[in-house]
Parts: structure tokens; C-alpha cells; sequence
């Protein structure tokens, strides 16, 4: 009884951890390494299902938190699920609502049980414990479901510690409150960026036995090479046979840093929230339309993209779209991304698959500029680095 | 030399002036009558020129005002002219700007050469003339343009009067600055809600010979009754070969008045507007998805609908992404308006052509509650009333 979530290795590098593969769920198949666009509420900000499809995205995030509070997870199941709901028949993962209770609700209290906080929308009182996520989760009735989990800050050991220890009874309980059987819970494996407690976190984990691993608690303020690091050290503790998904995480850059050390689900607001400030991303780096020099442009955003947005429209056009705060123009700029993204991804599976995955990471890097970023990551490194010398 | 803009009047009504037609134009046909969506900042806002095709749209407009001031008619002329600019290479009417001169835009200062103000953008000052508004409209190269004229208050005789002379000797100085051979110009009737004033305008204008006529100055405030009586006295006046424009008129019974007095075309903001404020337009009138009577309701917005937002959401789904403040609510509300109005005007087309109008139009009636619309206007009839007598 239950849902075989049966996870296909079908390629792998050898020069590095990158796998390709298929993921079985009740509602199709995933392709991976895959993308997940986000749809916070029931909607990827500014498309259709169609859109979507036209797209090609395999698998979609929704959010439990927002959804939980609006319009409620149970009046999601009355009407016949998220599926139904938002017209998506394909599959659908949902994060546990714990993240966006740390950062968006207000007046938390954790205690060991789980976590009371404010809705950030009315300021209604409610409280997620990992029954009740799991609950939540199952009334929502997405592919794949997350245990509740405490991601701490990432750069302070004893918290994380702490914070280790919770998330793991937690995913014990999840496990243990799961009464679905078409679902897939993934285990979340926390540890900030310290090399031991990632080992710890994924030894403690594996040991439940998940269909899948997340890798939460990365990408929240860490540099880069410490997030490489992290994953390094956790990867090869995961078994080889389940899924490996590593939440918030979708600059190109880190998708193929990630990929390279196995891992096969991102999902990332990225492509989307950049989209809706004017960023275009492009093989050059992101592109924000908004310059000036864009004004009488009549190229389209990238020469050789296949997206509508790019097929149809000029730089100028875009550009006024933008100036003039018209709808249109963050619904191409999402199309764009998106496209981007996905195509990326099909990009990175065939370069698995023909065991090129290296040589194309490569060449991505050499000629894709980590913009902003890269600088707000290195401010940032050094800005911790004058911290902690100030202690 | 220059386009032949054929009217075709294929049908009439024998119980009223309704008639039927295809008006030729230069980027393709237009079935009349016809309802054209508004795309003010060359966008008809939430929608790709790909959803106005599949909508079935023959016709829609931009406006002069806005695209003259952001991103400014001579540039749009750098980048190809507005249809490709805009990606729509259909049909196109742009209006002359005096009407957002005189509704939005600073500072105005009218005299008998034209009207100087300050952008609502950024306050930078600005003139219109005749001469200019037709240069600027033969920038955008649209398939339709219109004389600069001034609305005046619809209401107060002595004002109209002299707007009306002004509006007369600037139609022929627009004539003669014409100098594009594949544009339709045409000519503005103006004179409020005064049956003699609106006969004289309709006479001055036919005398000057235009490819088409527009019924400036209505729904600005008078009474239905006080419109169709205008209509009533305008119609009969014009030449029968030649299209008739009532500008700024949408509201489904406002449209089939009209069409009863003789009119081709019309262009609203009504279902676009209506749409970004959660207002679905049905066959029973307007429905409000953001009541908390939708919450739970399972079934599309209207039930025999076969657009893409009513084939795949429900209320329930609508409501939710109204009150979640999600751009798809704007646009999938955008879809249903329009495909309703643009139905509808199929349906109006197919009536006069199978010599139902008339049935049609009382069956239309007799289901369709003008809700506040037509509370607004008693309401603001009564006012007048009471205003009228206590002078």
C-alpha cells in the first residue's frame, strides 16, 4: 500500500557527484536535477498552468505557511486538494512552513514541542508543531512533504546545535504522523556550515529511512565556498539511491556547484523575484532592463532565446513596460527566467547523461558573470570577517 | 495613392439603425460592431498581443497622451511604429490626446491655436495643436487616428458651444496636416447633450468628408437617457457608408443602445478595469469574487464560459488570488471580461445578421442587471435633479 516513489539513476559523471535521473510521483514524473519554480500561493507569480507546461516545468513549490493561513489548508482539501486547486496536475512540493515561520511570522515562541507564532497577515495566534505540519501538509496533498524543522543560524555552532537536536526528534514525530501514503516525506538535514553536524544531521536522518533528503539552512547569509563545503560534507553521507534536494537554493552558479556534489531538486524565488525587479537572466549574467542604454534597443533581451518574450518583443519594449509599471512586463521578464532556468536544466541533464556534465560547467562559468551577487557575497564575507576580528 | 478604407455594410436591422459591416484597414479587417480593449501604455494591460489573437480581438486602442509623453511618439517611430513596437500587427485606433489632456494631465492652458500642460509623469510642459497631435499619432502609425478636439461639459451650453467651434476648426486644420496616406482619420463630434448642438456638429464634420465619424463627449457624467438621446440625434446625420465611433462607451447595455442608434465602434476601460478590481462580468450582470459567499464555491465564474479562466479555476480559486493580492486574479479576470465582451459582440454581429437584433437585445436585457452602474447614475440624476431645482 502507498506510493512507490521509486527514484532512476539513469546517467552519472565521473569526474564529479552529478547524476541524472527520474523521480516517480503520483502525479508524474520528474526529471532531474530539476528546477522548482515557486508558487508561494497556489500561483507562480504572473502564469498559468499553461504557462507553465509551455514551459516545461516538471515539479512546482508551493508554500504550507502562506497557504495554511490563506485561504487554509483545510478549505484546500474541501475543495479537492492544491492540485485541483490551482489547476496543476503535475507535481507539487511543499516546504513544512517552518522557514517562513522563523522569517516572515511575527511574535515567535519555539519550545520543544514545536513553535506558537503570529499570522503576519491578520495577527492571528496559531501554532505548527510536526503533527500539525504534517498535517497541514496532507490536507494540502502535494507530491512531496517536508518535516517541520528548526533551521537556527547557520553561523552560530551552539544554536545550531540546539536547534540539531529539535529538528531531529521533529523529523522522528513527522515520520511517525504521516497517515498518507501517497506522499513522500523528505527528511531536512540541518548543520549551518559546520562539517560535523552536517555529518551528524545526515547519519541521524538516513537512519529514518526517508524517501528523500532535503539540505536545509544554506543560502541564508553563509559565502559560498562555505555552502560548497557544507554540501560537500553532507552529500556523501546521503544514500545514493534517494533524492537529494537542496531548498532555496537556484543561482546557476550554485545549481551547478550543487549538481556537482549530487545533488537533484532546487528550487529557488530567484528567477521569478528578479524577474519582477527588471533582472533578465541571460548566458552573459543578469540583464537589468531598466538602463537606459536599453531605450531604442530593437534586440530582443537574448539573442538566441526561444522564450515568447524574446521572440516577440524588443529590449525597448521591455524597457517601457518596465518604466511605465505595466503587468506585461513582469509576466515576460517571469517568462524569461523561467525559461532560462528550465532550459538550463534540460542543458545540465543532457550533460550528464552524454558525460560532458564538467566540460559544460565550465564553460557556463567562463562566460556567465555572478553579478551582483558575487559582490554582495563578498561584501558580506568581508564584512563577517571585520565582525568577528572586532570580537 | 493611399489605402482605401472600405466599409462594407454587409446586414441591418429593419427595427432599428443596427447594422453589420468590415471596416478595411491596412493591418486587416474589422468586424463591426466591435468592441476595441484598451491598451493606453501599448499594452492591453496583464495580456500578450498571443491572448488578445486567442480573445478574438479585431481592434484595440492606445492612447496618444501617454505614449507621446512615456516613451514618446518619435521614439516609438525610431523603433518600427507602434504595431511592432507593441508586437500586435492588427488593427490599431489611437485617440488624439486631448481627452487625458484634459482629464489628467497639470496646468492646462487652453486657447484657439491649442492647449499647453505639464506631463502627470514628471511636470515637464507640453503642447498639443492639431498639427502636432496628428504628427504625433502619425509617429505611432495607427490604423485609426483622431482629430484633436475639445469635450467641454457635456451638461453646460455656453461652454459647449465655443469648445464646439474650436472642435470644428481644429477637425480641418487635422485634415490638412494629414500627410500619411495609409491612416483613417476621423473626424470628432462634440456638443454635450444638446440635440441641436450635436445635429450642427454632425453636419460641420460631414461637410470636411471623413473616412469616419466619432461621437466624442458621452458618458462623462449625463444620464443613459440623456445619452441615447444624443446618440438619437447624431446618428441620423451621419452619411450611412461610413463607420461611426462612439468613443469610450463599454458597458454591454450602453453597447447594444448604441448599436440600436447606428453605431460600428466602440472602446471602454470598463472590463479591463472592472477585472483588476475582482468585477467578472456575466450574463446576469457584474459578479464581485471578492464576497465571502465565493470562498468555497467549486464552480467556474460563470458556468457556460469556455475561456481559459472559467475552463480551469474555480470562484473559490478566483477569490483566493484576489485576496491574496496574486497578479494571475488580475489577469485571468482580464481573460473572462474580455472574452465576454468580445462573445458578446459576436453575438450582437450574428444577431443583425440573422435580422434578430432587436430579440436579441431585449433577451440580453431582460437577464443582465446593470448593477452599479445604473444605482450610480439614478442616483447622480437625482442630484442633479435637486441641484437644478434649487437654483
Amino acid at each position: 500500500m502507498g506510493f512507490d516513489f521509486t527514484f532512476e539513476i539513469s546517467g552519472s559523471d565521473t569526474r564529479s557527484q552529478a547524476r541524472c535521473g527520474r523521480l516517480h510521483t503520483p502525479h508524474g514524473v520528474i526529471r532531474t536535477p530539476v528546477f522548482a519554480p515557486v508558487g508561494t500561493q497556489a500561483t507562480v507569480k504572473t502564469l498559468t498552468p499553461r504557462d507553465l507546461e509551455t514551459l516545461g516545468a516538471d515539479l512546482i513549490l508551493a508554500n504550507t505557511y502562506h497557504l495554511y493561513l490563506r485561504p487554509g489548508a483545510d478549505r484546500i482539501a474541501r475543495l479537492g486538494g492544491l492540485h485541483h486547486f490551482m489547476a496543476w496536475p503535475h507535481p507539487i512540493l511543499t516546504d513544512s512552513g517552518g522557514f517562513q515561520v522563523f522569517s516572515l511570522a511575527h511574535r515567535r515562541s519555539l519550545d520543544d514541542d514545536g513553535v506558537t507564532f503570529r499570522s503576519h497577515i491578520d495577527g492571528s495566534e496559531h501554532r505548527f508543531t510536526p503533527e500539525t505540519a504534517v498535517r497541514a501538509q496532507e490536507e494540502l496533498g502535494a507530491d512531496i512533504i517536508m518535516c517541520l524543522d528548526e533551521c537556527g543560524d547557520a553561523l552560530h555552532r551552539e544554536a545550531l546545535q540546539a536547534a540539531l537536536g529539535r529538528t531531529h526528534v521533529w523529523a522522528d514525530r513527522c515520520r511517525a504522523a504521516q497517515q498518507r501514503g501517497d506522499q513522500a516525506l523528505f527528511g531536512i538535514l540541518q548543520g549551518g556550515i559546520y562539517p560535523d553536524l552536517r555529518r551528524e544531521s545526515a547519519r541521524f536522518l538516513t537512519a529514518l529511512d526517508f524517501p528523500g533528503y532535503a539540505i536545509g539552512g544554506l543560502s541564508v547569509g553563509e559565502t559560498k565556498k562555505q555552502m560548497y563545503a557544507a554540501l560537500e560534507a553532507t552529500t556523501p553521507e546521503l544514500p545514493i539511491g534517494r533524492p537529494r534536494y537542496l531548498m532555496g537554493v537556484g543561482a546557476p552558479e550554485d545549481i551547478l556547484e550543487g549538481v556537482a556534489r549530487g545533488v537533484d531538486m532546487f528550487d529557488c524565488v530567484l528567477p521569478t523575484r528578479v524577474a519582477r525587479n527588471g533582472g533578465f537572466l541571460t548566458r552573459q549574467g543578469r540583464l537589468n532592463i531598466r538602463n537606459a542604454q536599453f531605450a531604442e534597443d530593437v534586440s530582443p533581451v537574448e539573442l538566441d532565446c526561444t522564450c515568447y518574450a524574446c521572440q516577440h518583443f524588443s529590449r525597448a519594449y521591455m524597457r517601457h513596460l518596465f518604466q511605465a509599471g505595466e503587468i506585461l512586463g513582469l509576466r515576460l521578464a517571469t517568462l524569461h527566467n523561467l525559461h532560462f532556468m528550465l532550459q538550463f536544466m534540460a542543458q545540465v541533464r543532457a550533460a550528464i547523461s552524454s558525460a560532458t556534465f564538467t566540460r559544460f560547467k565550465d564553460q557556463f562559468l567562463a562566460s556567465y558573470r555572478v553579478a551582483d551577487q558575487h559582490a554582495r557575497f563578498a561584501q558580506s564575507e568581508e564584512r563577517r570577517a571585520q565582525r568577528s576580528k572586532a570580537r
